[in-house]
């Protein structure tokens, strides 16, 4: 038989009493805090006529729900059809892909909803919550979607959910500083989402080495099919980038111009994955794994810069560039970092995530640095920067000071928490898989019985075919 | 050979002259009816300049387009993306479920727009339809979706059309019962839609009771891959239902209030769904049944309290509590309904959305009950239940009778009408397919020769492989 | 072995140097012509507050990005998910459909946005985009993927992005002529989308007829599951198309109308299709390839007549005519252009989007012809028609004209540069593959060893089971 089916006797996987007690301890405990700490806030509150009336607002258009509504729904299908089925690629672990996502996803926001609203919108003892709160929580997830990438197929519900815990935690903290303290922008998260959460993630599965896993490195690729299934996420990822970077930007022309960055950047970015996955292969073949993730990176790399006065051909220059180094990166580098540095990381997210969040935070920082009321306008300037009140006086050079400095603070809250983090997942309680039963759904969901296993049927023509 | 392929020994599903012959006379009908009544709302109408001088707007983004639209394409994806992908879960019924759930909802939506808008949108002899007809027709072909989801695998396609036509007649009666007469509040249609819509396709499954349906019982399972095509509908009713749920309610606070209300309670059922499905499975593993319908009844039972004051942590306790009782039903409901009272429900739609949406039904009507002035505000309380003209001295526990009266009444006309339209698709005229070819696409379509029948090829080493 | 793999004896296809220059070269262009040319236009600009107070605007919600953003992001899934997956139906060409059109849109969308850019957007030696630029380059790209649907599986990527980068030329120069030169009104593309990108396709697979394509005619059909991956893009094409017809009308009721009459064409077309594709099979079993297609060709007849005052009965009219035609057109008209025309056509343009492009026009040209003061209003007529300046005094019966004129137009250009570019896609240095190598990804692709291959395997009992 090829799929070993022992885990239970290497390690004990077995769920029945840990997965359901923390599920509904945990939602318990976010059902009270609700109940302390969430309400509506005004543009979302019953009240919202009265609210109308004193900001002087003329029409119901004006709620924020339609400025910002189509855009987090975009932003939802990101999260939960993009990462899904982004992860999908693996031929047999499809159902922990999507699922587990699924299932970290929908906690992560609710818990996310706490955190981000306790740091950025709490009011007399309550958090008031609108879409810009429902979008920012999805954000702080898509960072621990990204981590997922780096351990998936060798964790196990619980440990996510552990991991899912901390990292919005940390996540919260690490936005704080940088939006509140520092004074930064990174409306599209280049540092906050992408560079965070995959340093956070690969220094998770480097705690979480496991130096025998090439026991199942047959199962670590992917099939025809799951290939297809893979470039459902990624397209969705790719055509909503868009909507991703310019979500949380200011109405009006932020929200246009971050748009139509994202939209040049992803496109260049395309182009050269596609010339540097053939370039690097010996049969000038196309690889599906480069096509699914580096064509992402030029919405990764402008996550910082886009609501800022990039230009569609500074979009393009970030984009040509940001293909090339990911795809390079799966090529060399991947390799490199599990032989050398025993980073086992699935999905790639160094190439996808890291490298392209930190190019990210930089074009961020030279891109404010370079700002002049000349640019922007002088209400433009002082808008997209936000240098009021405390910050009236910081120049473009001294924010991209601070931008640059962000990049480090974010790298370090996620090297420090990941390794925090992943010493509590190598805990041996949490009921992770053996290696050889890595990337398998077998140990954590009911399998149906399917093709495949009337193909192993047919190796053994004397047995009789079983229903 | 292990898939039957006499069904046309058994009886007689040859389609060719009368699936043609019910499309091309119902079309017509649909063109000469469209024609004597249906026109465009003054929003859409080219005289719309003038209609908007008279009202007093000063711009062309006060049009209920724009307040709509996005929530309308949601809608429309899960109807047919959603409900379409969710039953292709079978491993022989992908052309099926995704193309009689195409073809079903195209016919009921014409058919909607003409019976909802006699009943909602007649002035002087015309039907005049906007956006907002076209979410409520999507809407009223929801409930039939939801039907079909009862009898999928077991029905001809002419038998799936019969019965939209009687459906979609008796939603809209319903529907103008509720909202007409009762005064009801319904925005996302727990009982409307999914109490309604679940009862109908439960009667209508019980009277075509089929005794020798343990004859297909092998094909009534999904294969890996089907399970995954399922989660691509699972994914888009889950991430769109807060559309679903705000796309008709009122402009402005409770739009935006629906949407949120439904994130939420989604997010907690994801997580209770998740806890039951493990918990109740001997070895403690997840099932993909579970995941893929239990995670959406929390959408289903919110539906009527979304645009209510339920609060987010209302919201999460509804998701909860839906989460439990969905996965429960799963597990030890649906095969008690089989074998006790004989009804064959394909996809548990008696979990997903009977359940669910009995519960929808009182929540909203306990909501109603504990509206007060203080919490919505004066304005706010009028607006949201629509106490003006004749219902305005109705209070708040007479319109939570009112809705409880709603819950009744969506009940009484299903059970009706689901026996009524069932005995009429039980004559033995509309080609439905024998018992033993139940859940096989091969009877209503031509089936590509695949790599099954490669497999089957195999089975016979002897015979050479055919092409 | 059944699946041959000495493409690279037959002909050249590797594609390490000549595929990576081709890419790098033409995106260093792109950049270089963005950095001399491309600007933000003023709602995408951070001066937009100065703009705003100069246009006398009270809310950023008046910005463009608002009335057309949910509209763009629809049309951006049409492409590259839509055509993209529509493609996946060939048994071992998925990822060359999903990741080609990939490729090709993503080239195309920068050079559209630069030639759509010189004609439409280009003041004082700038071209000033916002998010109906990025709307307009999809459009452009959308009739290079139809051409593609009719070389599907017979040419290289780099035979793709030449005919990309002239398609696009010409599709801009069409497009002037026939909305600036002619003033004719196609917001939908009946005629500049449809009709032309149809016409262009199947003249440039004339030029390049395969002589022995049946060498490989077992790999152009479907199975099961590339058969379900294909209605994802189907179903997203019907479901956006109200969207992509409406997207770039004018503000208000236009968009309005033209979502509606696209919603009921459609749904008009799904019964015609599903009754002609059982009455024209002996079996009176349905044909997935009709659904997968014909269904949409309603959408594509009311491109040009949608945002006028076509009615909701009439374009029921002609979805249900269209679904007739189409369907017809792939039962007898497909063998009949490959055997007696020598147009090899994968994907059946000429019935999805020729014949109802051309029927598109008419309908368009009728509709214009048709119109008068009394059914538009005094000033709807002006605006639906932009009867204003050189054209003031243009009657509805002269407009039908020259709408007429501009199916004319569109045609000649199509035909001549079809012939023009597929004389030099007919060069023998792009790289394409031989005739018994068609519709095959392991030319061009990465492809993982899958089950298909342990299926391989065990037709050679003797040896064993590789990895």
């Amino acid at each position: 038989m090829e799929r070993p089916r022992h885990q239970g006797m290497a390690k004990n996987t077995y769920m029945r009493w840990r997965l359901p007690l923390v599920c509904l301890l945990w939602e318990v405990a976010m059902i009270v805090l609700f109940g302390v700490f969430v309400r509506f806030s005004p543009e979302a509150d019953a009240h919202w006529e009265e609210e109308k009336r004193e900001m002087n607002l003329t029409s119901d258009i004006e709620n924020d729900f339609y400025f910002r509504y189509p855009s987090f729904q975009d932003v939802h299908v990101m999260i939960f059809v993009g990462f899904g089925f982004l992860m999908t690629f693996l031929k047999r672990y499809g159902f922990g892909a999507v699922g587990f996502n699924f299932l970290l996803a929908a906690f992560g926001i609710q818990w996310a909803l706490l955190m981000q609203g306790w740091f950025h919108s709490f009011k007399s003892g309550k958090i008031l919550i609108g879409v810009e709160n429902l979008i920012n929580a999805d954000f702080c997830v898509g960072s621990v979607c990204i981590a997922f990438g780096a351990i998936l197929g060798k964790t196990s519900p619980i440990q996510l959910l552990v991991m899912t815990l901390f990292q919005v935690t940390l996540f919260a903290v690490n936005e704080y500083i940088l939006l509140n303290l520092l004074h930064v922008k990174d409306a599209g998260g280049s540092m906050t989402i992408h560079t965070f959460g995959a340093y956070f993630g690969l220094t998770v599965t480097r705690i979480l080495y496991r130096p025998n896993l090439e026991q199942s490195k047959e199962k670590q690729g992917s099939v025809y099919h799951s290939d297809l299934f893979a470039m459902i996420g990624t397209l969705y990822l790719w055509m909503y980038w868009p909507s991703f970077n310019s979500a949380i930007s200011d109405h009006g022309d932020a929200q246009h111009r971050a748009a139509i960055n994202t939209y040049c950047s992803l496109a260049a970015c395309v182009l050269t994955t596609v010339a540097f996955s053939s370039m690097l292969q010996k049969k000038g073949k196309l690889d599906m794994v480069h096509i699914q993730n580096a064509t992402l990176a030029g919405g990764v790399a402008v996550g910082t810069s886009a609501e800022m006065m990039l230009t569609p051909y500074g979009s393009l220059i970030v984009g040509f560039i940001c293909g090339i180094v990911s795809t390079v990166g799966y090529v060399y580098l991947t390799p490199f970092l599990e032989s050398r540095l025993h980073i086992q990381d699935t999905c790639g997210i160094h190439n996808l995530h890291a490298m392209p969040g930190l190019i990210g935070g930089i074009v961020g920082a030279i891109t404010a640095a370079a700002a002049t009321e000349d640019v922007y306008g002088k209400e433009g300037f002082i808008k997209t920067f936000d240098f009021t009140g405390e910050y009236q006086t910081r120049t473009p050079s001294v924010q991209g000071g601070f931008q640059a400095a962000g990049i480090m603070v974010s790298l370090l809250i996620a090297f420090a928490g990941g390794a925090i983090v992943g010493a509590i997942l190598k805990l041996p309680i949490w009921g992770d898989a053996a290696a050889e039963n890595c990337f398998e759904d077998d140990v954590y969901w009911e399998v149906p019985e399917d093709e495949e296993s009337e193909v192993y049927h047919m190796h053994n023509p004397d047995k009789p075919a079983s229903p």
